[in-house]
């Protein structure tokens, strides 16, 4: 497919250059926004060569770096290569490159972890000061210079709108009957002149297929043909199964009792092996013609939609395996009457959220025994990748569910500690925590009477009694009952894995902190 | 005032009846959904009496408890009573009354802290079980049936709702000319049946005057004539209006950076010394025609509004002392033009916030280096008051400000500390702290960054080389840069004071782990 074919406003193509003349055109010290979120729709070619002249300029001592604001995470192209070559000064919102982790936990790279409904809004605010330059790929240009968008969303209609100059990447990879999947709402304003988000159900469309774009501002058109990262995700085990077995069963049970309708309410998934596997239990599971409102579509998802578990799905970023890419290439056009992809400060929308009542579903770190959840931080201090949109859908579900294996680095981990080494998630916003193990229902229950329902159900037997007793021990001496801690135990099972990496005590006489 | 000229549903005045009989209609076990928020518009008589009840069947060993829920805090009268005859099972969702928290430290009653904005909609949803009896405070009752709330609105169109039976206290204590100051939004519906709620500025009303009550319902209707807790506020002195002079100064530089309108955005303010102080200070300061949409209208907004700075005022509650609300009652005609009482999940729904743009003003208890505040616990395991609508305010504001002297217990505890020992707002939802030393605006920083500019700015000048060497012995050890912290000693200033009464190092040789 030739330039001509994706390019159809006759101004750009004079533009149109190689990714190396396009990144030379990316000043040191600026704000870059960058199209990608969770592996899809980043740009392919500018970034490495960016990182390539970065290198260059920086072997020569010019200490060039940029600041780097994505949708989300993106891949090796993009993350890796800038990380590798220290040109990122500060990275935000949610990563999860082992290159930029390494950097950020090294202290050599600043991080800003926001929810990622917040990003857009705090740029129209000039919280995080001026976007100089936009890198965005999209699918094709419109003869009126309006964007087709690619695989994802993310960020990108903040990024056009407020960057200075623009760089364009047409990526003739992607399918060109994406081309009306999109939903890009433009009703957005700065307070006070906000008014409702009309959307009240997840399929509904209220804005238009394309990013607008002010063909002035295009200093750069660089052409590519690559495939998004498209990993593969692990096929469910044991422990994933049992997982989506405990979720299924609770969900029938609010049906029974209820409290859900029989088609449920919209789902919202994170991304991963876990929830990829409860999708596929959901999948097989006893409910019909259900919806989901998320931010990232995934495998599972994708299966749904094809068996028709899922009658639609709204996302702001496609994040399919090659295969489940092959499929949805194969049926595009039945899936279009099905996906709908968003703008993230929409996807992710509190308003929007709360209104249409989500069931939350999203992987943790760890949680403690009184409901407190960690999604981003190993160990207290080093960042893992970052908590992504989880707040915003736990905040303003209708049912916040968080799950975990019970187990963590063959067993040397127990997910369920006395006190979480980070908080993510307060106890104020979590009514759902589920192991391999079982699920606790924390709903109308106090701190201490949560304890117990999460070791019994969720925490592995072999770190339970060590549990129970952690609580017995601080009721007797915490100076108050509501949530007994034992201050200076309360992170002793952290200290003792990076010690002697297990949170288990060592063999010999039975110790008072830990579980033998 | 007779009972005739309160209540003219002609059908209620079969059921008038002492509080004593009332309250022997409530039966053991019940879940009780009592009016009341921040000492205003409580039950009066009837939970005096339920607990003299109480008190007698206990002592002939009947075990009487009931879950007690409410729209926030109450009064003695109300939760004093029922605490000190051990009456309370379990209760929800603020409170801050002494017998209460000594109870719930005690561990001899439950307590569930639910963000404020969350409660009505939980028991709509049937999350907490059913509701049997509610006690709702009302100014009168119309022909009809219909009832003129009080000084509270709360939870009480939830109660009146979802109740299986009603008891009425009706008080003529309150100005007869508060009908028509409420506005009760009936628009709200379960999931997937919502609609955008439709207000777009702080002032504007879109439901009743009247809260809707099934009178079949009604089985008892009890007169009384006592006032509002009414609580007087301390004057400000130094430190809070330090604070106010530091917060003033910012609203400016925002209006002077253009990321603020002249009249700013809504104000929202907790509740308190400081934040009356707060107030007091911009109502002497520079900004004219500001807005309130807010949980709670306390004395220096009464101020704002008589004195025109403040053009309107929307609140689920009246907190004033007894000189500010005889001034209210003076002048209701002027006020009723500028005050609007919501159900507080209009008051404090994350939609609306989020539309309008707030600037949030809420107090803590701590917050760590890295911007993590706690609002609820003492040293990490004793309950103080509750979250409130804090969390409602802060995840979904335009700007999110939180405000705490830097010191407490007469110097012996520092309100910035190395680790909060608990956590109701995520690093991720705080964006500027504040005590009388100075303003740390935290936006866009990373947690390392935040640190420095944290305890530069806001620590006490006796903490700040503690904390300093905390973070560069964090820095050399520390399994991570992002977030360094001495897993071993990041809770060691708590456990000082728990064992020694303050945070601060013994006399003798240098500690590492706090200030001399």
């Amino acid at each position: 497919m030739s330039l001509a074919d994706r390019v159809l406003y006759p101004d750009f193509l004079s533009r149109t250059m190689s990714a190396d003349e396009a990144a030379a055109l990316i000043p040191a010290g600026a704000h870059v926004g960058m199209s990608g979120f969770t592996g899809a729709g980043y740009p392919k070619a500018v970034p490495g060569a960016l990182a390539r002249r970065i290198e260059s300029l920086n072997a020569q001592g010019h200490g060039f770096k940029i600041g780097l604001w994505t949708g989300a995470s993106t891949a090796p192209e993009l993350d890796g290569a800038l990380a590798q070559v220290d040109g990122i000064e500060m990275r935000l919102p949610y990563q999860s490159d082992p290159t930029v982790r390494r950097q950020i936990n090294a202290g050599h790279m600043q991080y800003v972890d926001i929810h990622l409904s917040h990003v857009a809004q705090f740029v129209w605010f000039g919280f995080l000061g001026k976007l100089d330059v936009a890198v965005v790929e999209v699918a094709g240009v419109l003869p009126d210079g309006r964007l087709i968008p690619s695989s994802s969303v993310g960020n990108n209609k903040t990024w056009l709108d407020q960057a200075d100059k623009i760089i364009l990447e047409v990526n003739a990879w992607h399918n060109p009957q994406l081309e009306g999947m999109h939903d890009i709402y433009y009703g957005t304003d700065l307070p006070p002149h906000r008014k409702p988000i009309p959307m009240t159900r997840p399929d509904e469309r209220i804005g238009e297929p394309y990013l607008r774009c002010d063909p002035n501002k295009v200093i750069a058109v660089v052409m590519t043909n690559q495939p998004d990262r498209n990993s593969v995700y692990a096929a469910p085990d044991d422990t994933s199964n049992r997982i989506a077995g405990h979720i299924i069963e609770f969900l029938q049970h609010e049906v029974k009792k209820g409290r859900l309708p029989k088609d449920l309410l919209p789902l919202q998934s994170g991304v991963g092996n876990i929830a990829n596997a409860v999708l596929a239990g959901l999948n097989n599971g006893p409910f019909e013609n259900l919806t989901a409102y998320t931010e990232v579509l995934q495998d599972g998802m994708l299966d749904m939609l094809r068996s028709g578990t899922l009658a639609s799905a709204s996302a702001t970023a496609l994040s399919l395996s090659p295969t489940a890419m092959q499929d949805f290439n194969d049926r595009i056009d039945y899936y279009k009457q099905r996906i709908v992809l968003r703008p993230q400060e929409i996807s992710n929308h509190p308003e929007l959220i709360r209104r249409m009542g989500l069931i939350a579903m999203n992987g943790m770190i760890e949680a403690d025994i009184y409901g407190n959840v960690n999604s981003t931080h190993v160990m207290g201090s080093a960042i893992m990748n970052g908590i992504g949109g989880s707040g915003d859908f736990a905040r303003n579900a209708y049912l916040s569910i968080f799950m975990t294996p019970s187990l963590a680095k063959n067993g040397a981990i127990s997910c369920i500690v006395p006190m979480a080494s980070h908080v993510d998630h307060t106890e104020h916003d979590v009514q759902i925590l589920v192991t391999e193990q079982g699920l606790a229902d924390l709903r109308g229950h106090s701190p201490s009477q949560r304890a117990e329902i999460i070791i019994d159900r969720c925490a592995h037997p072999d770190f339970r009694s060590a549990l129970h007793d952690y609580v017995a021990r601080a009721k007797r001496s915490a100076v108050g009952q509501h949530t007994p801690h034992l201050l200076n135990e309360a992170l002793s099972w952290h200290q003792r894995y990076v010690e002697t990496g297990s949170m288990r005590a060592p063999a010999g006489p039975a110790s008072p902190a830990g579980p033998a």
